[in-house]
């Protein structure tokens, strides 16, 4: 169906909302509606906040997280223990990691996975820049934190064939049964690995 | 849990996106991180046309649709029946009837219905100038098509009563089974008005 807006103004702010993620022109023209009713100081705060973030963003030139300087408040962070780093996909997963309170070594963020159905091969990820810190820093493990996913699986096999021959031990966090959930609704997939990948009882007492 | 952002401009983004209807942290979260890869092009056309919109849209001085200009093109479009006026709640109405062809007259446009639970009297809304458009113009009759609600029935009454004495006939939109729509399925009080309101089959074949 074809909509016919009454104004090319409002148009083209649908238009640009609905070029967001998830969101469609209905769902934009609710948010156009909604924008309307705002003050015109709240909605320049929302579309200045939009090209600021987009303009004056910077990227720890370390770890690749997104911060406000050179180098983020992790890898700023003197009390981390730097021989330990996270590898994950992106900010969001350094974000859940964090919240968990179980980590305290740096992250190093590859800005994706690679995944040839979206045209996202090694080069396009932080890999290479991965290598030369365990190169040049004091790394004594690398844990990898991807989805798992075929594609998080094939990242991870990339980044271990990479890594060879270094002296640096490689990780990869722990796949089994969610905490909370019932066994009989468990994948077989993931029920086969936590039997095969079972710990030691006395392990998890410690916990 | 509370959330520990890497970055004061990206959680500032956040923040704001958030303020938008239906659209919670993690969801703001996503299209910020999706604004990241989007190129400083995109994301200023995205920003300026929030700030465009609100800065820069009118409303038609005769029947308060959204618009570019002082009349919007439905009021300005010279072979419409100006002796018909629809009363809608808002240009997401407006949208749908014109969508539907069926209708050829003008509209009118509340801005919202009368709804003291969010605070909306008849004082907020384009009542008083509707009036003043039955007073002034030649309009032969007032269609009412708010939503079939608590509130739209409200703000329906309202409007009879403070139009009451003039010469306007007064209807409202068809209430009853949605076409397509299964009887058995169908609430009683709409079946119930359907079968009150029913209408002669000879008039059905005309459509």
């Amino acid at each position: 169906m074809i909509q016919k807006y009454p104004s090319a103004i409002l148009e083209n702010a649908v238009n640009e909302f609905a070029k967001l993620p998830g969101i469609g022109r209905k769902t934009a023209l609710r948010l156009v509606l909604h924008t309307l009713k705002r003050t015109p100081e709240e909605v320049e705060n929302l579309g200045r906040a939009i090209i600021t973030l987009r303009n004056e963003i910077n990227y720890c030139k370390i770890c690749h997280n997104i911060c406000d300087d050179e180098i983020c408040h992790i890898c700023g962070d003197l009390s981390r223990d730097t021989s330990l780093v996270c590898v994950v996909e992106n900010i969001k997963e350094v974000m859940a990691i964090e919240n968990t309170g179980q980590f305290h070594g740096l992250y190093h963020v590859l800005g994706g996975i690679i995944s040839p159905m979206d045209g996202i091969g090694p080069g396009d990820l932080q890999i290479e820049s991965l290598i030369e810190r365990v190169d040049k820093e004091s790394v004594k493990e690398i844990i990898l934190a991807l989805s798992t996913t075929m594609e998080g699986d094939t990242t991870n096999f990339y980044i271990f064939r990479k890594l060879s021959g270094r002296e640096v031990k490689i990780s990869v966090i722990a796949r089994g049964i969610a905490v909370g959930d019932e066994i009989e609704y468990a994948d077989e997939i993931t029920l086969g690995r936590s039997i095969v990948n079972r710990v030691d009882f006395n392990d998890t007492l410690k916990l």
